[in-house]
């Protein structure tokens, strides 16, 4: 079953009123568990009774619901959790299609996921949405869409493929799967008044959906007010106890996240564990997970597992991934919990604690045992359009990445791009460089770094220079995953491996490369979107972990290397980015000069 | 500002973000108050601001929301609480019109209540339900119409004057003020798969809204689980701890009331403060008001501090009448919390545990001052045709009370209805009776009920006989309140009396009268479907205990004896009851011979 062809409550009820009262069989029924009900926060030896993809009874014996064709599981003297539901998180993070990333997670017993394509919306607009969209709708699984929000995420310093507008989010809205607006990254916007972000959440609420937040700043003074006035319902922003706290009081949930590099949990959960505050108004989430997480950590079991290491108590956790979750997107009839009416969703678990996953339930079907997927999780049709995104309008030479210096100068003092290690934000540093032939050279840590446009074939390439990575010899990396337009970031030491790097992504139609004395050391295809492998998680997660050790061994030295690459054109975070119209100085939000004037 | 006027907040948040911001004043501001969040359960010595009717602001300091026309209003140090709500009550309970009703509960700090009009429906179907849910619309707080969903309740056993169908319930969930199905009291009918059951439940469903339950049986069996399995979502009907716990555990809410002559809660509340389940889904209502208790007791003060006094936390008990209430019909961001975006509907308190109730505020103004009433309740336009229901066809005589006795018979045994203290439950009894001039007689205690047709002018009357009112002397006391199909029901010890009281509510166009030795003893005049007066509570009040000491005048020593009158044609509670289609057995759901043949 899948939720395209799940059947609606109103549509099955008389079926499942049938099973609970006897009448008809049960399709499944699983007994010898210890179930957790989520809506009183207990443990019963009960049984559970499944038809159409949904519960149809949950009690004391469900022996009255079995007929000769009904599967009866036994449970064994497991807990039978509600199916683990992520409440926020990109697919594109894994470099996974959503039919990869469902297969990769539905053994961890994550069987609902709340995505938001931000980034392919980035590259395809509405058309992108709607892929991920279709193709979620096919899976054994609860994927539901949130409605990108702000393609560009930084309007008149970026250029994206396509553009997100009000009325993109009013269309969409009327989707099946569509259950709200993604993250609303567009803070001082919201407390601005910015009419194009109101009418995207007008447009939202209208529809009866949720309007999901993103505020990225620990300022909690009248814009953070504001930001809250203006309708964002949630917000996975918050990094300490008082950001957590802040958000509950204006009636937000605080949804914390544990992700691949996000560690949000241990610092916030203290608002329920220590300060007591009701904890229905908190939410787990990941954000962001990449491949590797998935194959070797796992995912929402990791963040409950995690949450539950921090002290918070198992059930109390538990709901904060299952009713809390639910509740939050106006889905607590729908799922989230072992209930009658709701999506049969069951995780089966020897151990509250360490929660090893045993078999996985689906919409009524087992989809996963013992950490083996068992169901199809089948692709969708990926046109040619969404396979063909790297548009460079011509081969590019190394006379691209040169840098020309001011006429008879021997020195310049350049912006640079420091990266700084763990952190998002990067620091605006200045340097003294030589300049040879005319062109500014580099030198010490500072590498080259450009941003070659690859949206509209303009063969427009902006270049600059960036230090903290460490690299030696001559080499260069590319990648098409450049958040958040997904324009393609090339940073080297050498404009000959630059040019070689850019060519090849343009070849492939997308994804990462590392190009060290002429050859390539490492290469993560990503042909749709140039986001997205069509392969599954562990394959894609065997590259990335190669990239990173070309990564290393060309000299790179920072945790989250390639993390840290991508997100160098990411001009929403402070202090200095570069965009495809030039250097950003996201200080103050305008473009500024490589080159210091004297 | 009415809830018809009430911008919403996608329209207003301009606005609200301006105030929030600063760069806009407030219309309103209160400080010096104790601030209660019912998201944390905390209490914080914050400041609102407030504009539109919403709130705009709320944290530690609003000094920068106001401006020279900002009204700011010193709580000098009471405690600020979100707006009580009713989660389920009848207006027609109170016999008041919407409008009596609230100006009847404001000054009590209920500021939101979700209305049931299942007894107006029955008189004037979906044109009842239509002027119920206008005049609530114009009303200076919120007021919301749950879609009637049984009428008749008992179809084959009674006729209504008009019925409830699947395309009147589509239709009324497209209406602004329609929030949901109102309690599905067919609970037989649910658990055997009736389809127009669940065709209204589904028009609910589909339409995203709450569907109300009703289950009034000790069976928690299969029965039970079909029932939940079917969809309603909540249950007002528990009157045990047990009951209680069942339904949380099926994911409903429990719904506790305490009304005029309900006592649910102390029974129930122990789930909470005893067996320590999350209080999250369980909810205070009154069900049924009338207008004595509204204008003497209170209203869901009295629940709230009723709740507390069980031993209930005071947040977590003021949590059940408002965000829990709000959280269950999908409106979480729109009202039940002291938070951005949410109507602002504030309660100043001294105490947290008596509840005197100070300042009431509603969409932003204030309705209510210690007590008293300060803003206007319009009256809705009630046409003719909703005063005009009492149709008998012609006027009656004593002969239309007789009951002819067979050939030849000087005594009978006749079924007769015992009327049980305390309960709603009657018992079907068994009496000899003698017989005079070929017409039964009474004798002892038994007296005679008749159920006068009043819909359609008919003419018809149903003869029979009740027990355990005591009543004495030659007396009738006449009702157009007859739950649920509201005939007139006839209680009397004397026939001349009986078709006297009869003919004075056709007369008056319904209501309740009490007729001793030819004379009118006592009149409550409702007017309206014959179920509802136009006059203020207090007033309705003074004549419904005129009223009851006319009763106790006859000879009745009932507790709640008029509201025993009133139910003696509910076909739906067993064991015996009258109908105008004749004696009914409600313990086998089919009609019954008055006289027993030998």
């Amino acid at each position: 079953m899948t939720p395209e062809t799940l059947p609606a409550w109103p549509d099955c009820a008389a079926d499942l009123i049938a099973v609970a009262a006897g009448r008809q069989p049960a399709e499944t029924v699983i007994r010898g568990g210890r179930v957790a009900l989520v809506h009183t926060r207990e443990i019963l030896d009960w049984q559970i009774a499944i038809a159409q993809g949904r519960i149809a009874y949950v009690g004391p014996d469900a022996g009255h619901c079995i007929g000769p064709e009904t599967e009866v599981i036994d449970a064994e003297g497991a807990f039978v959790i509600p199916g683990l539901i992520d409440a926020h998180m990109h697919v594109e993070s894994g470099m996974l299609t959503p039919a990869e990333f469902a297969a990769a997670v539905l053994p961890h017993g994550t069987t609902a996921m709340f995505t938001d394509p931000h980034e392919i919306a980035n590259v395809l607009g509405l058309e992108g949405v709607r892929l991920m969209h279709d193709e979620a709708r096919g899976l054994p699984c609860s994927m539901f869409v949130q409605m990108p929000s702000c393609a560009p995420s930084a309007p008149g310093l970026e250029t994206t493929g396509h553009e997100i507008t009000p009325a993109d989010v009013a269309e969409a809205m009327a989707w099946p799967g569509i259950v709200g607006l993604g993250e609303m990254m567009n803070f001082p916007g919201v407390a601005a008044g910015d009419p194009k972000m109101l009418a995207e959440m007008a447009a939202t609420a209208r529809a009866g959906k949720t309007i999901g937040g993103h505020y990225a700043s620990p300022d909690l003074g009248p814009a953070f007010h504001a930001y809250a006035a203006g309708g964002p319902a949630d917000d996975h922003e918050g990094t300490c106890e008082a950001d957590a706290v802040a958000r509950v009081r204006q009636g937000m949930r605080s949804m914390m996240r544990l992700g691949s590099a996000w560690y949000d949990v241990e610092s916030q959960i203290t608002a329920v564990t220590e300060r007591g505050l009701d904890p229905r108004n908190f939410v787990l989430c990941t954000d962001d997970s990449h491949a590797g997480t998935l194959t070797r950590d796992g995912h929402m079991n990791r963040v409950l597992r995690h949450a539950i290491a921090c002290g918070c108590d198992p059930l109390v956790a538990l709901q904060m991934c299952t009713i809390n979750t639910a509740t939050h997107f106006g889905m607590e009839r729908e799922l989230g919990a072992i209930a009658p009416g709701r999506r049969a969703d069951l995780v089966f678990t020897s151990d509250l604690r360490d929660l090893p996953i045993g078999r996985v339930i689906a919409l009524g079907r087992t989809v996963a045992m013992d950490g083996e997927l068992t169901a199809d999780c089948p692709h969708g049709d990926w046109p040619a359009q969404a396979r063909d995104t790297v548009h460079l309008g011509r081969a590019l030479t190394a006379a691209d990445f040169a840098v020309p210096a001011p006429e008879g100068a021997t020195e310049v003092s350049a912006r640079v791009i420091g990266v700084v290690e763990n952190q998002a934000p990067t620091k605006a540093l200045t340097r003294r460089l030589p300049v040879a032939d005319g062109a500014v050279q580099i030198a010490g840590d500072t590498c080259r770094i450009a941003l070659v446009e690859r949206h509209r074939g303009t063969g427009g390439v902006v270049n600059g220079f960036v230090s903290g990575f460490g690299y030696e010899g001559a080499m260069a990396m590319a990648s098409t995953v450049a958040h958040d337009s997904h324009h393609m970031i090339v940073v080297g030491t050498d404009a000959e491996n630059m040019a070689r790097a850019t060519n090849r992504l343009a070849e492939v139609g997308g994804g990462v490369t590392l190009f060290a004395d002429g050859t390539e050391q490492a290469l993560v295809e990503l042909p749709i979107a140039g986001l997205i492998s069509d392969r599954p998680a562990a394959e894609v997660a065997a590259k990335a972990d190669a990239l990173g050790a070309a990564m290393r061994a060309a000299g790179c030295t920072l945790n989250n290397a390639y993390m840290q690459h991508s997100l160098l054109a990411l001009v929403v975070i402070p202090e200095l980015r570069i965009s495809d119209l030039g250097l950003v100085d996201v200080t103050k939000f305008e473009l500024t000069d490589l080159i210091e004037t004297a």
